[in-house]
């Protein structure tokens, strides 16, 4: 039976072919042409702009990763301290190697896809397997390493329970600061271009154009990759926390997260090989990839978004095929009950399921869009109406699918091992599993912001128009691979929340979790309002900061000469650095609530109380943020429906109407929605984090 | 010590008061004068209008009755089946009779309105003080005939508890029937006449017209009525079944509530009487109401909206110390703890504390408010991002209000009795407190809608300008108390729901209630679901019916020759039909859905899941209706906030995005949220009348 130690070097090892892999890949994006002088220019303004808010952000973070690290130090252990600081180095490390590669691909897409459609693909989603293999790979070998480093230590699962900690409060900030950023200067942009002075989006001549650019790498690339980072992070390290109590064979649990995981690695860069396909790789031996290459879904030049999602499609399933069969040898290597593959499998299916539901809620050749665009003819206020209503219908699926895969978690984990905690255990293995694919998943999602700039660079450079039309088509499948990722981001926060919850009250050693228990009912309630003043305050930020957009765009509109005529150069840095700080300052309140909270729930009301509020958070938050995201994926695929020349085409009441539509949906789908998986792993990480600090509270009853 | 029954004949006698009361101001309210032909013709069919919609509302009704009472004789007892009836028919009536009323006192209070704004307040408010009274004495006569009936038989209690589910079966056909029909009518008249055919709101010329004001009664009078009779039977009867498990003292346990009840009557005549005055009156003894007089706070013609708020303050005020002192007695004479009379403090206080909010937030003198009309000048899109992120802040204070509630109720009580049950007792009886004062609250809430008929029949019969201008004044401040009296009805629905669910557990004997156990996740996760399902359906339902009239009044101004000259005449009749029948086909779906979900998850998942289920729908259920009910709220009286001449007034751009706000928000305040209330009650007392039914579902770990 492999025991811990050899499944985590397994890991370790996997984690190496990562990083070796990332590196090969980085070099082949690099290596391609960037196109001409003009299209370098605006890549550099891009580039410039991503680096001065990421270096700034970096410059915050490490402040707040300072003050934890001590006051973990001081209250718990330096150990713990280190995980942090290490899990907060890693994530931040992905993101920044995921934006670096993101803001160059971009122009290398467009001057590839110049060429045609398949090779314009093929460098942006380059660029995305490149997030999504450093963020598995970063991950695995950040835990692997501490596992190691820690070995012997009794409390070797406590202290890298920080390296999730660390990793969460990471992406708090880059999910929250980076979907502020993004959407003040989304619709900074449009307010005063689009709407006052009436120039085209991605006009040359609107001062927060670049702003608008940097601001989709730093959203879906960075907030994306550090988001799944955390997810992934957390639930194997939940898996490993459940399985170090089951038992004799424990070690066999804990290791069996780490080589799920592993086997995830090959698993994804099989997914990702089969959509870049075979010429350039350097992976496999050349017999495999002839093989494998007739299994490649070729793209032409006339594939329709169907034919394009086909092949994303087909290259996640092929590598959940790869998981399937590779997990089932885990199992055996390990010993455990064959059950745990079964666990497996429920997790995977049950990602997949709700990626499903979240395309069908959100494409416009379904019902619920099409009902959208159709109300949009009636006026604004009907297609606000009927939006949130497709969006709140949308979450039922979503919540059947998961607490169907719970029960079967835990159903199959008790009958496997008899404990609830083993239950517990298969709960969070399911998450595991349904994150396995994550290499190739968050590629497909990551690869989008590469298609819009690619898109944005090819307008601003005036390149031909069958140039514009491949970069749409790419960004349009972009679209929808966003809204099924953000279905995914969710589906996987729960799973992993609720596998840190049971990790934590099995720390926190909670003797009562009765839901009528004093404390408890206070707690859940509290715990379900949570994300509501959380999403309050996101999207006030996000009104405030494109407020300040708006007044500095409109300035420079009246006071550069020739700005309008095009001799008059816009300054896109004054834009960058509004939106930079507005997005920093911003972040600081919904962030620090979300790491107070629990502390002073957990310290006041008592450790039970805590269990409560996660409840509550997790459940409310789950429901609003499937909301938000689906209901805003809608609007902007109802308005994209209309503009394809339904209702009465671009420039009608409808099309005005869907617009709005649009609008409120922005901070819905790409700041608030997405943040509350952050809220509510972060809540729970930190509960975990001080499991052993908290009391019976300062009523006694 | 006064023991169960002592106290059960004291609520009889003063529910027999109440209805002595009813039937006076009844006599009073018609004895009014109905002004001119043209006026009493508009009433005229208004009240028919009413009639047919309650008449058919009330046949689909006794058909589901029928049904649910056959199955719960079959399944359960023939008493639970006989209080189930009881109930549906007390809850039925006092709607009816407020109904009645309501749509009698309109057209007096337009013409008593020409005599002055005190005379105008007096009628209108004398028919709120009728549907305020008869909800307190038909439930308060109702459960306890059935109390004395049941008298000596050990499952007594249980009987009574189908008393509750009756009142909540017609609730939520009420509010959700009257919700969609209301906002049907009035989403569907504003459309075509107000936006296409350029008519004022109220104008006899709108074929909708007559539908739009029955539907403002069918919904805040009938519904709202219906809503607050089930918190208030459900709060003293889970209070009662909860002390019925207290040991020795058990019996003054059940007294209480009846006893608290009880004295509430008192309070709320005296609080009605503070609004009302004193020389019409022949309740109290010529020398007492000289006394009371000196503190009535007297009107004037040019009181402003806060001279009419702080009128109706004090009452409530007045009536809350009224309580405090005679619940005290109660809490002497039934020989229980005084934590008790703490309790009802609690319960009280947190009651008004929530309506301040509510004011606080939906008030547009207040800078929420206010901030969504600053947001209106950059368009309808930030309009909307605005009020979702005020209606999101709004939940903070209500949510930690109630939290502290429960927490103090559960602390006090158990100080008191040891038993957590004590405890979970002490949160009904805080229900119960909140509740007492009902008479009087809901009286300043189904005041409101007559008001808003009266100002509709000054208009359409030509009055005078200043009538017009007092009958304004009046409906501004119905619409601010129905903002509050939202507010009350959901805390008291939270307060309500939970002591339901305490009472169930306690009933089904449920083993194991650890939040971490396999079926009790995904019970909470698909309880947390339900609100937002319901939501979605009710909305859409409003979608629905709103364009069948819509297309009716295009078709009526397309078709009746001299319409718009006022030469040819409206067929009102056909727009309450689609009304009445878009309302009552619409309403099945979500209705029967609140009563089988519980059933299903309860026999499937088993008795623990359920319990998840009531917990997750009542967290989730309670931050959507406040989010909902104040964003609409806000949303309001932003319009009202520039129609008073900000950012540009009545016509501006501004205002044109403040229109579609109040749109949006007319389904979320008057559909979809409040019927959120009667969904987690309902839930709750469905799975309390079935407690004993559920075993430990198809899953066995």
């Amino acid at each position: 039976m492999l025991q811990a130690n050899a499944s985590v070097i397994i890991a370790l090892l996997m984690g190496l072919v990562g990083v070796w892999y990332v590196l090969w890949q980085f070099k082949r994006v690099l290596s391609y042409d960037q196109g001409n002088q003009t299209m370098r220019d605006i890549a550099q303004a891009i580039q410039e702009g991503a680096s001065a808010f990421l270096n700034r952000e970096y410059q915050v973070l490490s402040i707040f990763v300072a003050i934890v690290a001590v006051v973990i130090t001081v209250f718990l252990h330096w150990q713990t301290a280190m995980s942090f600081v290490f899990g907060a180095i890693a994530s931040a490390g992905a993101g920044y190697l995921g934006m670096y590669v993101a803001v160059r691909a971009n122009v290398r897409t467009a001057a590839a896809a110049s060429v045609g459609l398949h090779e314009g693909l093929r460098v942006a989603f380059g660029s995305g397997a490149i997030m999504g293999m450093s963020v598995v790979s970063f991950s695995l070998l950040g835990m692997t390493l501490l596992f190691l480093f820690f070995k012997g230590d009794p409390n070797q699962l406590t202290y890298i329970t920080g390296f999730g900690f660390g990793a969460s409060s990471i992406a708090l900030f880059a999910r929250v600061g980076g979907g502020i950023y993004t959407k003040a200067a989304d619709v900074g942009a449009d307010l005063v271009g689009k709407v006052e002075q009436g120039i085209p989006e991605d006009d040359p001549r609107n001062p927060a154009v670049i702003a608008d650019n940097v601001g989709d790498n730093v959203g879906d690339v960075a907030g994306m990759g550090a988001d799944l980072f955390e997810s992934y992070s957390g639930s194997i390290i939940a898996a490993a926390a459940l399985g170090a109590s089951l038992g004799e064979d424990a070690m066999a649990f804990v290791g069996l997260p780490f080589l799920v995981a592993a086997v995830g690695v090959v698993a994804s860069l099989f997914g990702i090989y089969m959509v870049i396909g075979g010429d350039d790789s350097i992976v496999l031996p050349e017999a495999l990839t002839k093989h494998i290459d007739k299994h490649v879904h070729k793209i032409d030049e006339k594939a329709s978004l169907e034919d394009l999602l086909a092949a994303l499609r087909h290259s996640v399933w092929g590598a959940s095929a790869v998981i399937l069969g590779l997990s089932l040898v885990a199992v055996i290597l390990t010993g455990v009950s064959f059950n745990y593959w079964l666990v497996i499998l429920v997790g995977l299916v049950a990602g997949n399921a709700i990626a499903y539901v979240t395309e069908y809620y959100t494409s416009y050749t379904e019902k619920p869009t099409q009902s959208i665009a159709n109300s949009c003819q009636t006026g604004a206020a009907t297609t606000i109406i009927q939006g949130m209503a497709v969006g709140m219908m949308s979450t039922v699926f979503p919540v059947l699918i998961t607490a169907v895969a719970i029960l079967l978690s835990i159903w199959l984990g008790m009958k496997a091992d008899g404990s609830i905690t083993a239950g517990l255990y298969a709960v969070a293995l399911a998450g595991v599993g349904m994150l396995s694919t994550l290499g190739v998943t968050l590629a497909t999602d990551a690869y989008g912001p590469v298609a819009d700039n690619a898109g944005g660079i090819a307008e601003m450079s005036h390149l031909p128009k069958e140039v514009r039309e491949r970069t749409d088509a790419l960004d349009s499948l972009g679209n929808t691979t966003a809204a099924t990722g953000k279905g995914f981001a969710i589906g996987s926060a729960v799973l992993t929340a609720l596998a840190l919850l049971a990790a934590y009250v099995t720390a926190a050693k909670v003797e009562s979790l009765n839901i009528l228990s004093p404390t408890m009912l206070p707690g859940i309630l509290i715990g379900a309002m949570m994300p509501y003043f959380f999403s309050a305050l996101t999207m006030m930020a996000v009104g405030k900061a494109a407020h300040a957009i708006v007044l500095e765009v409109r300035r420079q509109f009246k006071e550069i000469p020739g700005l309008m005529e095009g001799t008059g150069k816009p300054d896109y840095r004054a834009c960058v650095g509004i939106s930079t700080e507005g997005a920093l300052r911003e972040m600081i309140l919904p962030g620090a609530l979300a790491v107070i909270v629990p502390l002073v729930v957990g310290f006041v009301l008592g450790k039970e109380a805590l269990a409560g509020l996660l409840v509550g958070t997790t459940a409310s938050g789950f429901l609003l943020a499937v909301m938000m995201a689906n209901a805003g994926g809608a609007w902007d695929n109802a308005k994209k429906w209309i503009e394809t020349g339904e209702y009465g085409g671009k420039g009608s009441d409808a099309h005005k109407a869907a617009v709005v539509g649009d609008t409120v949906g922005d901070p819905f789908k790409d700041t608030s929605g997405p943040s509350l998986n952050i809220l509510i792993k972060l809540m729970s990480i930190v509960s975990l984090v001080f499991a052993t600090s908290f009391g019976s509270g300062w009523f006694s009853f």
